[in-house]
């Protein structure tokens, strides 16, 4: 054996910096609320098994109900130098109860009870998640409702392509952000596992009734494999990917907000409150929020990569680089919940521009494909007539025109099919011919709203109440 | 206007680039099945709703059938200029049939057909997902099956922790791919709503029979908003972020099948189709399979961050980037399938040196809990007793002793509530000792395989057969 | 020891499997001239040192020789069943000298072989990015010279700020394509060390003659670690990591005529053969080309993230992940190059409506920090006048008006310090004022073009005639 | 128009959030240097071009430095509600010096001034990291130093290979660090531009001197285009890069120190304050810094994923999404320092157990290429003599046998070119072989440390010393 080198300069570094390398208590504090119930429900489970006694039981539970309002009032004593949320209530419950604190750990790992708090934070996080796409949503629903009779352009390549409600608009938005409620749904199932019992990594040696422990916490089912429970992180992924996916449906709403919002476009004003001025330029209006929320999706994505490159290739079971992930569950949830706030408060406060985008769709030529599909119904294969009006509509641009500028002639010179009819065809009457389930015909809209509404109530009456963000 | 600069040549190469740019036939080709099948469903569609004659529609439906006769058969002549599969079936259908094909197109856009396409394909990926990955958990299975009373040391930070069985450790890995399973279920479930009716972004102006079209082409409902429908590709998201965490999992197994058949581990030894000799050192036996899986989840993940990338910001509705995403849900089949069967194959044909396993675990102090839980057992607050097995097993190591070789008197040095028992308690008695649900005692283990393995065969009986792989 | 267990339906798949998992071919075939390049000049070397004799060397180099030949004309035989390009050429160069060709293998291994091929290539293929970088950066030159006096507004938040020259918008895109430039340069050094006669990962026990080598392959220098030599990968990181950065700017510009090719903007009409028309709407001119090099940034990212997560946690020194890398690099180089040529185009095919342009800048307040500047020069502190203009700005827009459209009384209601003078100012006046280095005044702008022009032509004088593409 | 819905409790909401969504302060904070550093140079340029009064600078710059004393000394009135370090700055300076504050923004705008504080944040941070890697570095040094002479089998695949010396490793992890010191001097020579006088971004409209303002702010060049200088944020995109790039070769180290500490290598003990015991298993020392070492590079990663993310897409020129680019930068710098810090601690306090090294190359058959070079020797072709060891090392292990337990007959059996000489083949006398440059033969492994410490001690002289770290 070669002794190591000694360097007393790089040692003292060394020392100061092994006091805050490991140290993940600024960020795992936020799980007090976990870590003590978890206590609780392990010391509960300890005295009716006749692991411990009822008194001792007792005390320890005194003694967590105790810590947890001293946390609450402020006045715990928040101690670096234990590093953690766990031992920080471990080392104060013994100065509050003495060493009967000792038995609390009967049964129990370090392993198994992380695992244990980070799945009650995630499954509560989840919630919150649940509850704040909710809000999103109602906020779009709310848009839809106030314009089911805006017409606005529908584009694709940010094309004008063929006209559409703004109610329509919002509820494709609606159904992106319903997926999502459902990845925090399954995220939440994911974490709603107990792996107290799980010990280190191979069960606990004791009598423990885990299903006690498991209704005590309101898990729903129990861990079936103990070195399993110690080494997933599985629902953190869940909770991490499906944010990032919610993200990047904002990242769109923002977008088109930001679009809008121009001087080009002017279909929206936002509101001044989710705006902001320049310290230069005196007239501007920017859109700081909807910026924003876009380029927080780009954090939540990295977010994402971060948690699968941590997981990758660690072998079995329990593994410090768990401590990381656990950083960026919360670091997610602190991303997401404001920016579904952000975005419902965006919609709710913007003035949207109602005549301006009918125009736009009006002073379009968004109503060709109508004209195809009038000589369709005429008699003319689909890929026939969508030539002809494509070469309509390029000789028409020629001459500085649009489809709807065109007279009788116009048309009947590139088809003799064309009678008068094809002047009716109009923006309204294009909405409403779109008159089949999903479309944006206004009976259809109608109907979908009212079917999103029941929906949205039924989604909130049946949510868990996600309980408070520490 | 100023009209653009003329450079011949930049031109030039621009027109050559132009041909190829664009161009996605190289990859969605393997769709053909997909696009022809939603074809025939959306002509027989239109002649039920009177859209189109029967006559045609049988003509479209026979043509259909022969240009995919002519694809399996191989006589089909690819053409790139025509950049994807849609085109390339639409155009020769025009030669087989003739200008009716035209026809076909009524009701329908490119932009709802590729996302119907793209959804059949997604739901067949999924199920061949869900099945590779039942052919992986049976290969755990069958592992477990054969060791269940194999013991080896469980691992945590890498560190010998506590003994458990092989068994113990495979079905680990089996409750991972079991939640991936699920995923790739939750994953086809996102896939399996027909966009088909939504025609560009705003539905079509026809009386199509949408669930009629469902039905025909197997999917459990139609999509709820037209503009949503060709906007969305969470079910390639869904798919790819599956894909990456499943590989996350296999990368897991891998690097543990990489250290085991390190020479100092020595745990197992791989099977030689599985592994690769050295081109310049003769004795080596290098685990390329394992590796390669655990480099492939790397590129997984990359494929999830493009997949995440490239929707970020992209307003309504359709828009260009959408065709790449569709390649990335190609990649993560690609990559993840021979992954799932490269990691049975290693299994199956992996030798366990059970010897060598027993040994490490008995050669070492995974003991110390059992020590500690031993003194519990006699009274002592767990944190005491933690502190004096701490301290023994150090002394000993000082000495170069494990705690298996200390005497009673040893023992009783350290603390007088050791008597004779404690030299009873070995790598078997611990493992038995662990007997609560989900531990790693023998009659916990046999109990969990048992319902593992009827688990699986329940899934594999209720999971959609998968189609085969284009 | 227990015997892997049997199951040969398994036992086929995996054999079969086996035949093309850890196969390279399809994609490090490309790599034949630099896998050709490096074997003659080791065997030149070899025969130099006197480690073969000359006629050996002679007979392998023209083996070597014939085989790129028939790599060349296509008639080469390419065999994936020898799974790289490595072994096709290793097993050609047997058939055609015979046991001779062994001696090539003399004091090489596969690792540094290969580590070797891919530093060839990667210099190759910055070189070509840096070339194909230029080009986009002459496109952007060309499109500034033809543009020195329109005016746009340019814009911050997407909101109209100031007005500038687009020459001098041009511009700004070619100083990002100049970093660019800059760091493929450095991941041609980072690639231009020679690693041959680093052997397995410890060093050859022959007399060879490196710097030779080094010499003959046109590397500027020795690698001067084994171990790492073949360890690392670096230089397919800064190739990635730079073609990810160089996409993203790409994918500004890329944005920029997706926004101003829409009808609201209209501030350019993109060339013909880089949009495409709708297969339902007749009308449509979609910006493909520029959305699809904006999605392409987004795989790009996750090459970037692949290459990262593949090379995390490696222990030294060669291990099969580095094998997915080399896929990497050969993957960014195919979206990089066509991308820059795309953007090129793009940009030498677009008309750009000057007219419209320049209306969008007069119609709104983008002369109000000049305004503000004027009240400045009058005495008052920037932050009063600023606030003096918004508050003007805002009085103004709730009568529908714009600063420009204010009388001088109106002014002067604002402030006694206004006088006739704030009445000229103009958009062009606003421009001609920033005329400080590296602004937008027209000689500013003129001054650094010429001088672009320069750097231009100098940089594509000094760059490395990259080789062809194969 | 259609006013906004009104929902006062949204409302509310909405106005609570905008206290904070847009809020910087808490990260940005650790600017103030630069920020008043720019300030000063700003006002002082100001006065001296004329445009305010000497008397005004100097009191500018009087309230600026008392700024920066209050922060200093913790006296300063943090306010959030101002949400950025530059309005926080503005704000005080107002109070302290009156009216006179507001001429300070007078040929500046935010955007400039943000660019120009962040610049010069990423130069001291890029020359923080470079110290940092010297530092790790010199460890590495320290450690090849203190194991010259100690043998270790050196790895591929994680199979031993060929028998190399510590020294030698340490100097391929050495290798790796120096590029990551050219990565971050590049990433601050990116950085190493003035862009104030940029304006909000097209120049300012003022006579200011730019080149004073670099000169004293310490800045090599002015930026050449005003819309990139705002628009532009590659210097933190470099810096997250090589930060990315430098952890991944940290975690490469890490991995080999987890791997070489577990009881089944046991090559390494690792200092007692770099490693944690167990809550449960008393024996356990577990390498927590290394594994956080090798987690937080997946952090890492992710914030380049976020970076590149965040920057896609984005129009020219300044977009809100810049401020988060920020903090990315801030993160990457928080994980880097105190990594590398700790991998020095880890080397520096690790016992090697020069003799477990030893006996793992000696009981393995690393020396099988040296036996196939002996044949080589003996004029054998390699690949032939390749085949040959090959065999010889099967039929030995099916013995359970190695190559240096063979006697001369069992070699002569497998080819009589063997004689007495091949049993004098040891892991000294392969060591001694590869002496080549770049080997490991010891007085090659000498004079490359001598010549890394010269390199090493060069690159600490002329590097720029970093300011600290806020």
């Amino acid at each position: 054996m070669i002794p190591p080198r000694k360097d007393p300069a790089a040692a003292a570094r060394g020392a100061e910096l092994a006091s805050d390398f490991t140290v993940s208590l600024h960020y795992d504090r936020r799980m007090y609320r976990e870590d003590v119930a978890g206590s609780i429900a392990h010391a509960r489970m300890l005295a009716q098994q006749g692991i411990i006694t009822p008194a001792d039981a007792e005390k320890i539970v005194g003694g967590l109900r105790r810590i947890e309002q001293e946390i609450e009032c402020g006045s715990f004593n928040w101690r670096p130098d234990l590093e953690d949320i766990h031992m920080n209530v471990e080392a104060r419950l013994f100065e509050i109860v003495g060493d009967v604190a000792g038995k609390l750990h009967t049964a129990r790992s370090r392993n198994d009870q992380v695992a244990t708090d980070t799945r009650l934070y995630a499954k509560g996080a989840a919630g919150r998640a649940m509850a704040a796409v909710h809000d999103a949503q109602a906020a779009l629903l709310d848009m839809a409702d106030a314009h089911l009779a805006t017409v606005l352009p529908g584009y694709t390549h940010l094309q004008r392509g063929q006209p559409v409600l703004l109610a329509h608009h919002m509820l494709a938005h609606f159904e992106a952000l319903e997926r999502d409620a459902g990845r925090f749904q399954a995220a939440r199932r994911c974490a709603d596992v107990l792996p107290l019992g799980s010990g280190a990594l191979a069960g606990v040696p004791y009598p423990v009734d885990r299903e006690f422990v498991a209704e005590e916490l309101g898990f729903s089912s129990i861990s079936r494999n103990s070195m399993d429970a110690v080494a997933d992180r599985d629902f953190v992924l869940d909770f991490v990917s499906a944010s990032a996916v919610c993200m990047t449906h904002l990242s769109r709403l923002a977008e088109e907000l930001v679009i809008w919002s121009t001087e080009e476009f002017a279909f929206v004003r936002l509101g001044e409150s989710y705006t902001s001025g320049s310290s230069i330029m005196p007239q501007k209006r920017n859109p700081d929020f909807a910026e924003l929320v876009r380029a927080r999706t780009g954090r939540t994505h990295g977010l994402l990569t971060a948690a699968l490159a941590t997981m990758k290739g660690l072998p079995l079971t329990y593994n410090m680089d768990l401590q990381e992930v656990k950083e960026l569950l919360f670091d997610a949830e602190d991303i997401l919940l404001p920016s579904l706030t952000a975005a419902a408060g965006l919609l709710r406060t913007a003035e949207f521009n109602t005549d301006r985008m009918r125009r736009a769709a009006e002073e379009s030529d968004v109503l060709a494909t109508d004209v195809a599909d009038y000589l369709v119904a005429k008699g003319l294969p689909f890929r026939e007539a969508h030539i002809i009006v494509s070469q309509l509509a390029r000789r028409a641009a020629r001459s500085g025109k649009r489809l709807r500028d065109l007279s009788l002639d116009d048309y009947r010179a590139a088809s003799p099919l064309f009678d008068a009819g094809v002047l009716d065809i109009s923006v309204d009457s294009a909405i409403a011919a779109r008159d089949v389930a999903g479309g944006t015909a206004p009976r259809r809209v109608e109907a979908a709203l009212a079917e999103a509404k029941a929906r949205l109530a039924a989604a909130r009456r049946d949510s868990p109440s996600p309980g408070p963000r520490t």
